[in-house]
């Protein structure tokens, strides 16, 4: 029996529910849990639609948002690797790709192929829609953990120094004005951290 | 001292987070937990990315996306309204209305004013676009129900008679052959529920 092109699509839209069970590092705004990748990818969306004026070069505003919708979805397969987690980059590229493949694999052609390769586009950064969507994917933590005041910064004992390097070059690349307000941001958080740890010496 | 663009952006970036925390009705398709309105939206703009080709007129897909996202934000003032509630609509419809006015309200102008528009457009569902959505936020909560073998159906004592006419008319509109595809698992559902309740009948 043949498998029609919808069997196919209502398969993968269950599939990715498992999106919404894949817990992140970062919080809420509340605190009140751990943020999921669904919700993370909605947000991410929204961030794409509302800030498209701050990337670098000319983007395809629809092409950032579909590509932040699924750019997560391989942690269905292979989790959330943590940005201050100690994992191979290699090792985690070679899991998510094959990821990918069995995911995308699941939908009719050409539908499936043309999803996968704007996946992939994302993963390599190299255009200018792909660089302003993994700017937004970096940008996001770092707003969430400067207005929770800390986040996984403080639970991983996270540097200014080491903030600039994780999320700097990636912000700068796709969205240069973002990362001057987040270059604020970084030293005011910090900054309080430290006169909070030596209250006598102000 | 006046606010930036970028600041007012920031601040409703911020005020939406709180739609990871609005809970819905229907569970995820693991039964693990109810789906909140961040999630659901994500999953809804995954839909219309994938399920354009059943929409009955010509649409834009990425128009329905743009909907799908934000089409829900005014629940973080007023909640979510369930399907198999008893609220009166006029009543709600005047609350949501309200809520997105104060919503899209925050964003620097023309921003604010063109999603309040897009957002008031899925909500008269008069445009092709508008019914393609609609028809989709039906759609997936009913593919829920299905997949977990009733849902919010059985916990609201939900019959055939009144799936069908709550949900076929908004799905027949915007997405025919997606309802005709439901219609076939509605009775199959409700036939199995009714052999199970009478086995010795069989
Ligand atoms: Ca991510």
């Amino acid at each position: 029996m043949q498998t029609t092109a919808l069997e196919k699509q209502l398969h993968f839209l269950r599939e990715i529910d498992r999106l919404k069970t894949v817990v992140r590092q970062s919080p809420l705004l509340d605190k009140s849990r751990k943020e999921n990748s669904a919700e993370h990818s909605w947000h991410l969306a929204m961030y794409a639609l509302l800030l498209n004026q701050y990337a670098s070069g000319t983007v395809d505003t629809n092409r950032v948002i579909q590509m932040l919708l699924l750019h997560d979805i391989v942690e269905i397969d292979v989790g959330d690797f943590p940005i201050h987690g100690g994992l191979s980059s290699e090792l985690q590229a070679e899991q998510e790709w094959k990821a990918a493949d069995r995911l995308f694999g699941l939908l009719p052609s050409p539908q499936g192929k043309e999803l996968l390769a704007l996946w992939q586009e994302f993963e390599r950064a190299e255009t200018e829609d792909a660089k302003f969507a993994k700017a937004l994917d970096r940008f996001q933590p770092l707003l969430i953990n400067v207005f929770t005041g800390g986040g996984t910064w403080t639970e991983n004992g996270v540097s200014l120094e080491q903030v600039f390097s994780r999320y700097g070059p990636v912000i700068k690349r796709g969205a240069p004005l973002l990362w001057s307000v987040c270059e604020r941001w970084v030293v005011q958080h910090f900054a309080r951290q430290a006169s909070e740890k030596s209250p006598g010496t102000s």
